[in-house]
């Protein structure tokens, strides 16, 4: 005779998995513990079904997000009660506005505690009030049968409910009272019979038929859903349409060489001829990563289409006026059928002279932050790649022209800088070699992310490029007169990475060129590394405005040619 | 001319500081330059007020924290836009059960960003829902004068708030446009004078006349407004009513000898002899740490009176009827003056005994986690003390006994793990001697907070008790054979201690004897110091389980005496 406690979360473990749960992410507590327990018996009877432990609950968030990422699938996180619950927060934030299906399981203590002095007794109910899409309470210890059912039954809802556009974070507050042991080596109840998902109907639409022959510009953003780059460069060549290819599109690729690239830096030249400006705009995926287009997108009154299932209605420049409900895969199949050649054939030609000329700059021997996005350049096949905020994304974003198809991932809800090594590590999840790059202020802001990265024995290295601060904030204008700037924002670190990798016995290496930095690029190597470079604010200022020079003379020659 | 922004921030600093607001932690972003910029500016101006820089806003909250317990003063924060500002929930929740005011200032992008796919756009609004006392939200670039009046008298307004009883965390959200320029090295507006906080009116009570000559046993829970020890020293003589001295309640002092401690051992032996069982509990102060007692006076429906201001109302044992809304220093004067000798004489002689049994026990030559509340309790005057949740907290409450007052810390309103560090990091920032007491856990999850320490050039003794993972939960019945134990709550963590101390250059000492540790206590130190004692999580359960057989030896000796 199973227990109550043990039987409903039993039910509560198998109706998450018949939805797709494939991890959990676990924080040690004592109010979680018969949960926990039950999951790792869960766990060593179903290979299928992987745990994770994470002593900091913040980084327990993030790996589950970058496992979620990685995986393509809903991952379960389970905080004890308390502040611990709390620290889920920034995680979740950027779930919800990223999209990432987390089923955050919350232990909490007895309803008949809240707000009469119980120590630890926090109202988790209204931890991340705003930023979740659906939150029930389920109480495991209650032995009436509609409660099994409502936990068969809304548990499997719930990850639905994360799972379906636009995916994102649910909570499961679970009351708990002492005691707290659970019935472990007791049979597995059979659970009621999985639930279908409704089908998602897609809205057939025709709306591209009147721009045939128009100058069409493609905006392919940020999307984690692992789009296929040969569909992309299918639609691009057939129907002469240049693209526009975010940084974390996962579609720059071989296969799309007719990609535009560095947006944002070929529009910083305010080179760019009117002859490029397109009739209409087609966007695909989340907001991109270049700040300057849709503005520019705006500033010439350039129509846009949006197509997609998850960003519907999200233009921060408040611009689109179409949209397409369906998912983008449909939509390009869909129009390579109907429409062989939709774009204008000049256009097309015109974006091609211009499109990667960001990407061809030569850098210089100096030291400087763009040394990485050139030589992970070089990834090989099979590895993947996670990029932190600030600079390094917009650093990717102007020079990182991949090989091959290497999957990229960044957090680009929130853009937050904490969780950043905590999300490789749950990308890494996955087995596949994995990069981190990023800036030494998010480097030390997820320095406990290492714990993980080498108690779960992931293949990561992290490439650290240390100057000595916030260098994001070196691109401000004005910025050398500004009083206190070094004081509050140059935030200068005392702090040496390499000790920082010994103590978590982590390889580590120092380069101070880029040959050296390309080399390791294609080194084999296994377990957890820590590369340095060291550069200087100031220099990285002055090389991003000498390149940003050179793409101006490029654009111009290139045009001139042209004409 | 000043700029509009720089005008109505002017405004908001100046309104905060009218009401206390003494230090700003500020942690870097580009949102918040503006306000962060004017702050330093402020502060430069007006040395009274102090400015900290913390990366990372988990530890910027609780450094927060523990600079407003220290200061008895609220503090506020600043954080930039995004999940920056969720870092800091673990903290807010703590501060609202803790009674902590802490002015939270997010920066955030402007309005008309809300929900439409913005980056970084998170709805600030929402972030800290059921955890603060009030929210609101500020226009700082809007010239309208009713927006700079309303700065001016709801700034204060918020502030009063925050610090009223019981007091907590306010947020105030700042929405900005660009461009974020302020305009440095102006003049200073002046603000309108000081808004008077309402009096409040102590209600006089004289409950305690129907319980004259009757045994009263006073509960003394944790307390950080500074109580003073002699005052209850003076009540509890006079009056002949014993107190449980909560170690936390700050009033564990030289003056209080009659005090008792340890009150969750002495349950524990279940040989307290009925004439100990008092008539009626005065009750002060929050929760105690010991979780025997409640549950105790319960079961044996004791009546409790409740005195105070913060606290009323909070009693999770659900016990309490009759509360007095008065400050405890008002109480214990007014009672002293009416009520000369109060309590019954015998009742007073019997807990006499016992009273510190549980702190005069031997301690083995094994290394055990207790060493530390020994060694600790001859901190020399001057010094103060912060404690980590967990076993840590319990272990003092149970030995530690200290020479001369000593101000102590502890995060009691969650009982987190997190940022404990920090937190010590903050109460130190008042320049005195600190010690943080905390286990290999809790120091990991906040190996962070270190980095304050080390940038703040603080006065920090931080003893780790190394026991390789979660103690307190081998003290769960029946662990031995607890399936999936050792990986799921055990949590051993790869850490070299001396190694983070290396990180951060901090003095690193390994003790292995009491002798040494108690000679560390004693010895003139400056700086950052780490001290590791390592010790063994089943020995450590023996070990408590022998002094509990011996504390009940010394108790069933004392009474048989007595009788």
């Amino acid at each position: 005779m199973t227990d109550t406690l043990s039987h409903n979360t039993k039910h509560l473990i198998s109706s998450l998995v018949q939805q797709g749960v494939v991890d959990v992410v676990i924080s040690p507590g004592a109010r979680s513990m018969p949960i926990a327990l039950l999951m790792v018996e869960y766990a060593s009877l179903n290979p299928d079904f992987q745990y994770h432990i994470a002593v900091d609950e913040r980084d327990a968030g993030f790996l589950a997000l970058g496992r979620a990422k990685a995986a393509g699938a809903p991952v379960a996180l389970l905080a004890t009660s308390g502040s611990a619950a709390a620290n889920y927060l920034p995680a979740i934030v950027e779930a919800k506005i990223g999209h990432v299906p987390l089923i955050v399981l919350t232990a909490d203590r007895p309803v008949e505690l809240v707000d009469i002095g119980a120590p630890q007794m926090v109202n988790q109910m209204a931890l991340y009030s705003g930023h979740l899409k659906k939150r029930v309470q389920m109480v495991l210890q209650d032995p009436h049968p509609d409660m099994t059912e409502y936990i068969d039954y809304h548990g499997q809802a719930l990850v639905r409910e994360a799972i379906s556009a636009p995916a994102g974070p649910v909570q499961i507050n679970l009351p708990l009272r002492k005691p707290l042991m659970p019935g472990l080596g007791q049979p597995w109840p059979i659970v009621t019979a999985r639930q279908a998902l409704p089908t998602i109907t897609s809205l057939t639409a025709d709306l591209l038929a009147t721009w045939t022959d128009r100058k069409i510009l493609g905006l392919v953003g940020p999307n984690e859903e692992g789009w296929d780059p040969v569909l992309f460069a299918q639609f691009a060549t057939n129907q002469q349409i240049p693209l526009i290819v975010d940084v974390l599109s996962g579609v720059r690729h071989q296969a799309l060489r007719e990609g535009i690239y560095g947006i944002d830096a070929l529009l910083e030249t305010e080179v760019l001829p009117p002859h490029l400006l397109p009739d209409v705009i087609l966007r695909f995926g989340g907001t991109p990563v270049s700040g300057r287009l849709l503005p520019w997108i705006k500033a010439h009154q350039i129509p846009v289409i949006q197509v997609g299932t998850n960003f519907i209605g999200h233009d921060h420049s408040r611009h689109t006026d179409q949209t397409i409900n369906m998912t983008t895969e449909h939509f390009l199949l869909q129009q390579l059928q109907r429409h062989p050649s939709l774009g204008a054939v000049e256009f097309w030609t015109a974006w091609q002279a211009v499109g990667q000329l960001s990407t061809q700059v030569g850098l210089p021997t100096l030291p400087n932050d763009l040394w990485v996005a050139r030589a992970l350049s070089k990834l090989p096949a099979g590895h993947q790649l996670v990029l932190a905020n600030s600079m390094t994304v917009r650093d990717f974003d102007r020079l990182w022209v991949p090989q091959t198809k290497i999957p990229i991932f960044g957090n680009r809800g929130t853009n937050g800088i904490d969780g950043t090594i905590a999300t490789a590590v749950g990308v890494a999840l996955n087995g596949k070699p994995t990069w981190l790059a990023l800036g030494d202020l998010a480097f030390f802001h997820d320095m406990n992310g290492l714990m993980l990265a080498k108690q779960a024995a992931v293949n990561l290295t992290v490439v650290v490029t240390n100057n000595h601060g916030g260098g994001i904030f070196s691109f401000l204008p004005q910025i050398g007169d500004m009083p206190y700037f070094e004081t509050v924002f140059g935030t200068p670190l005392p702090l040496d990475i390499g000790k920082v990798a010994a103590l978590y016995d982590a390889t580590y290496e120092q380069v101070t060129s880029l040959a050296a930095l390309t080399a390791i690029v294609s080194e084999p190597f296994t377990g957890l590394r820590v590369v340095e470079l060291m550069t200087d604010r100031a220099i990285n200022v002055k090389i991003h405005q000498d390149l940003t020079d050179q793409l101006r003379k490029a654009i111009q020659d290139a045009t001139a040619n042209l004409d």
